[in-house]
């Protein structure tokens, strides 16, 4: 079956020129879908015995330093995200090393930055009398493993341990002797961040009531966050194995006690029961979340968690893991740089949520998935990730992206508590679609697919410029770039005008790169009138490439206002946000962000040479942002100028110093799983040039890594004499072959292979010779 | 305090050119706020007697001939309102006459057009087997009062009875004896319309549980609709007075006998309740409904309705009734005339519902409303009414938009299960704020409603061209006007390609008449750069005017391309719809839309005799579409050209002709009310130019009409010589003193006043010489 769709889709893109009737295609595709959807893809159901890879992975890894990721349970794409909030002013995790711990809620996001998302349904264990106002402890002992989490809460003695399944948090709190044990659940708590930061979540209202002596159920209504989202609903329903001695609700911090329910008036509103217990009495306490209802939560319970086993559950959970986590094998390596690896692999599963079913807004067959937070980010790495690893879940995350778009008119750039939001840069599932055309994912609606692409390429966002789409787009088509600068207000309040819009920079060299993604997907689909069209838009980075000189380097790409005048107030260094010209970033870094014609761009800046010795001064003098993704291609690009050398050099160099196996392991926010996916490709030996057909050989960890391509086909990178002292790669051969080229293309190893490397200590001749695909080489 | 108020507004509407400080102007507004938040406005609260007034009110005038006005029982502004669904594909009522009776829903819309909306959580009796796909029954005996509707249901030969609180719908059922009397919620039913028409309602799901032998719970989800919207649920909480002897639950139609819940997997889930009973048995339900929740609705029910005394609760509803409609006393004229004159009033105050703490989008202490359906329609009549009967209302109504936009970004023109949408023309939210400024509506935050108006006219509203704000704003501002026509689809699917919106003709000329509205509110808050943008915006209706002759009339609204060129394929008599140069009308129609600047429009058309002649075949050849409300203001141009006497003349043509006591009584769909407002002033004898300071004296019905301005003062108007033969205004008085003109302002008669009119059979020269105030003849 693989080969025919292989074969198709070959067929779709090579022989372009051909005009075959466009029904006939669009029937032909539908056909191909309608039969791939009938055929499972288990990559996850292989036979073989399954590696122990769960032990390599430390939840711990990134949760400092800005990593934001989580230490608490979730299975793989869960709904549930249980973990542990920590503070007045959340990060965006909730937890924070050596704070005291609030509690534990049910839904959170990975490794995002801004406004903190979600901390719905918290729970949290105490002893003695309640005080709804202040019930935090410091925690001591954690242990986080891949589905379970503990600690012991000093303050009332206690130790929570933690795990869960898609939509179930299962809850073991091991109680000292105690005449007042309690169990809280705060329906009014979600992570906080600063209002003046404009991007804090809002409390809508909660409701909780005890439905018998061991169920409560209720609702968190809250909006705002990051994504600037309207109201979200969080229901849940709560159980205990044990019926509490006494009970009661709380609004507002004042304690009810015996209340049966507190209703909705717009309030905080919350529930305890309370047990007498003996020493290591445990209680223990399943909570199912819906985003549809709270019969539906309990019914999440009873299908997912019937019983009372923790151990049980905890071991589902792991299991679950260590099947995704052996769609790829490393030999060799440190078992620091096993678990460096594994987590990172482990941090590439957790979003987007798969809430299938759990869908407030439509109706649909299709896949739903949420918290796509950000593409912007994953688009570089984590999806690339999925079409090799799960490609059946990538097609399912792109599905639901077209559903979006068929009911709300825009497929997000981020998304998140059901709503749309927001766009940092360009409209870069575009990206997304483009690759998995480029890669033959079968089973889904291209067609659909290409309509959402066309708006986003056309259709101005309005209102919001952030929310989705592009903002801008209008003058970006009509002039040819995305201008800066604010008009000057008429009246204060517009100084926050959304027309205002800026990012002129970076959404031009984004938008510029979407154009291409279009553009090929065009070709493919038999559109060759938006072929050419979105070829030639593609070009338009250039409308801002200004031939000034900074370190002697020659042309940066260069604010522009709408009047066709440079921006003279300006520098190259100059970091960016919402409303400044690169957005999380600078014109030093964004210059590099020409992913579909390097070619032009080492022309624009004299040569290959010359582009050589700028990526140089990139490096040494530390302008690249490691932290950040617009920069995640750049040390790639040596290979465009024939230094593969290069590029494995500094590959090298951030692999070691910026990844490691600490708390603070992560070089800046994970970002949805795309910083450690970044880790993942580079300590594999290659990374993808999102949006295209091309694989870039760069830098391999491990001395063997094996891909499980699907049920029948792996793929092997084997490393000969990896060692410190030899960090080049001097030969290769792909298949028992020679290739010299320091790039492979997807169908070079979709139907398996092995890549041989051979490295040495100094750089030699391989790879320089056949640069990887540009734009403007492409034969058409 | 009103004194005070009417100085304020007067002293900054004024010394327009003093240039006092804008803080200053802020601190002054916001002082008249508080103050005016804390000082109440008993409009209703009078000690006179009050007159039985609901007697005249028939709820069935306009169930027919498109009227769509709503039999069942509701209060003022309500959240329920509970009717008459008959039918597989519904009217917008859900009611149509002779039709079988599905049951009674609680949520609906009176007088809209388009796909229908609501017509959730239905009730409905029956005996004997149950069938969950057809249990519809012919309805017979039906009377219906303000209030109260009762209905024969044949099939069963049980008698319904219903009323209403503001959020609770009360059910008395009399049942034959039966063994199996049942009671049948079904939670999956809404109003359906064809699919075809892109405008019809979606299931997205329902859930319904027995709570105990007489408590059932549950809500539905729904989408779509004419608005476009997206999902709002609708929550209940049902209690009967009896216990079911047994019960059970459906799903898609399948019964499950005993089953105490039906779960919400998208589904249509129903339940019922059977009685045993014997002859004549009556069966009380209590209904509450919710946006919040299931709990909410319950406690809505022990608010409203705590006893189980049928009889009380309607007197209730009729008295609230009686107290509203009380605020206009009319003598003279028929019973029949009474009838259609108190019922259209009735009319007026069905909509917007007052939703205020059920609010599932945001916290607020601000007022709520919803179901602006449509502002498009209101703008020209109910805003204006409210604000002589019932100014606190308006005001209320005007927060509630004004928080909208705080919230989401836009005003509405139209919403409806909690979503903005659908803008048929321009942003008239901006009318009716600019009216409420210049008639001196206080407590409204002026400086954010202006913020408002600027994002309508200055922000595109991105993607939904149709959702809010004004699409094609970008092109209106750089061409001075929105171009018409289709550009080529690239691909197929283009053809509904949101950006090749049209209306060209109809959005324009709103949009000049709000740029008016955005001026004068400019000017009244001192943002004199505004004021001259915005009043020379207000001229660009004269772009699209095409001196073109037709049946003796000279000069047109013609659609203009892009490109300046008109088009040249196109009819004045064209009507169209969302995708033609005029929304809903036509060139004939829509070339005298210009309320703003008659004067100008007169000398574009002539002169006044040219124009006098044009409305002349306007009328005369039929070209007028009575039913259609952007000829609304019409009939009252001639009193522009100095002819007041055509104006009384043709609209005491069309009261008589098109507006009567039976079903059928409306000549066209109500439109919330806009089009029994509409009848309401010009009985009354005169009629609001909305957005303007101006009302213009058309035709008393009436030999007396006295309006409650507030608990004080009442403004009269009588009526002398008043007589079939007699149809011509040949002499006026205001307060006694001689009144030469066809118009007179708010202030004139805010105070409290007389205003009498001498009837003639023939034209005098009363009210031709000076003409109501026009844009272009203000000197500023």
């Amino acid at each position: 079956m693989a080969e025919f769709i292989k074969t198709y889709y070959n067929l779709t893109w090579k022989f372009l020129t051909i005009q075959t009737n466009f029904l006939v295609r669009r029937l032909l595709i539908m056909l191909v879908i309608v039969i791939m959807a009938s055929a499972s893809h288990p990559a996850f159901s292989q036979q073989v015995p399954l590696a122990d890879l769960t032990k390599y992975v430390n939840p711990f890894i990134g949760v400092d330093n800005n990593g934001n990721t989580l230490p608490g349970p979730c299975v793989p794409f869960g709904m549930v995200k249980l973990s542990t909030d920590c503070g007045k002013l959340n990060t965006n995790s909730g937890y924070k090393t050596g704070t005291d711990i609030k509690g534990f809620s049910h839904t959170h996001v990975s490794g995002t930055g801004g406004g903190a998302k979600y901390g719905n349904v918290l729970v949290m264990a105490v002893t003695g009398e309640l005080n709804p106002a202040n019930y935090a402890s410091p925690g001591s002992d954690e242990q986080a493993k891949a589905g379970y989490y503990s600690v012991f809460l000093s303050r009332y003695q206690v130790k929570a341990e933690l795990t869960a399944s898609h939509s179930v948090g299962f809850h073991r709190y091991t109680f000292p002797a105690s005449e007042k044990s309690s169990i809280i659940i705060d329906a009014g708590s979600f992570l906080s961040s600063l209002k003046s930061l404009g991007e804090n979540q809002e409390l809508v209202g909660s409701e909780i009531s005890h439905c018998s002596a061991n169920r409560i159920e209720g609702y968190t209504r809250v909006r705002g966050g990051w994504n600037k989202g309207g109201a979200y609903t969080v229901y849940f329903c709560i159980e205990t194995d044990k019926s509490a001695s006494s009970f009661g609700t709380w609004t507002d911090g004042v304690l009810n006690p015996e209340s049966e329910q507190a209703v909705d008036h717009g309030n905080s509103n919350g529930a305890y029961l309370t047990f007498q217990t003996t020493s290591n009495q445990t209680v223990q306490l399943k909570a199912g979340i819906s985003f549809i209802s709270c019969s539906k939560a309990r019914e999440n319970i009873n299908i997912e968690i019937p019983s009372w086993d923790f151990e049980k559950v905890r071991q589902q959970a792991n299991d679950t893991w260590n099947k995704a986590l052996n769609s790829i094998i490393v030999k060799g390596g440190t078992e620091g740089q096993k678990s460096i690896f594994y987590t990172a692999l482990y941090h590439t599963m957790i979003q987007p949520t798969d809430r299938t079913g759990e869908n407030p807004c439509w109706k649909s067959d299709e896949p739903y998935y949420d918290d796509y937070y950000a593409i912007w980010d994953t688009y570089r790495t984590v999806n690339p990730l999925l079409i090799l690893i799960q490609p059946d879940r990538e097609r399912d995350i792109i599905r639901s992206l077209i559903d979006i778009y068929r009911h709300e008119g825009y497929m997000p750039d981020a998304r998140s508590g059901n709503i749309n939001g927001r766009t940092q840069g360009g409209s870069n599932c575009d990206i997304i679609v483009a690759e998995a055309f480029l890669k033959g994912i079968s089973g889904i609606d291209y067609k659909t697919a290409y309509q959402a692409m066309i708006t986003n390429a056309t259709i101005p966002p309005g209102g919001s410029q952030e929310q989705e789409g592009r903002g801008g787009i209008n003058e970006y088509i009509n002039l040819g770039y995305v201008p800066t600068g604010f008009e000057p207000p008429e009246v204060e309040w517009q100084s926050s005008n959304p027309k205002n819009y800026d990012r002129g920079g970076s959404r031009t060299l984004e938008y510029a790169a979407n154009d291409w993604a279009i553009a090929q997907f065009a070709k493919g689909l038999g559109y060759n009138d938006d072929f050419d069209n979105y070829k030639k838009r593609a070009s338009n980075w250039a409308n801002l490439w200004q031939r000034v000189n900074d370190h002697d380097a020659t042309g940066f790409i260069w604010p522009k206002k709408a009047n066709g005048t440079w921006l003279e107030d300006f520098s190259v260094f100059k970091n960016g946000g919402w409303a400044n010209v690169f957005y999380e970033s600078n014109s030093w870094e964004y210059s590099f962000y020409v992913p579909h014609d390097v070619r032009s761009l080492i022309d624009s800046c004299g040569g290959k040479q010359a582009f050589v010795s700028r990526l140089d001064t990139f490096f040494t003098n530390g302008y690249f942002q490691v932290n950040n993704e617009p920069g995640f291609l750049s040390p790639c690009l040596y290979i465009y100028a024939g230094r593969p050398d290069k590029t494995t050099f500094r590959i090298k160099q951030i692999l070691n110093n910026h990844y490691s196996s600490g708390r603070g392991g992560l070089p800046g926010n994970d970002d949805s799983g795309a910083m450690s996916a970044w880790y993942v490709f580079n300590a594999m030996g290659f990374f993808p040039n999102a949006g295209q057909d091309v694989y870039l050989i760069t830098s391999p960890v491990f001395e063997e890594t094996t891909i499980q391509l699907s049920l029948e086909k792996t793929f092997t990178i084997k490393v000969k004499d990896l060692a410190t002292e030899n960090p080049y790669i001097i030969s290769a051969k792909l298949d028992g072959k020679t290739w010299d080229k320091a790039w492979f293309t997807h169908g070079d190893i979709i139907n398996g292979g092995t890549l041989e490397l051979l490295m040495g200590n100094k750089p030699g001749s391989w790879g320089i010779t056949t640069p990887p695909p540009s734009m403007s080489q492409f034969k058409y």
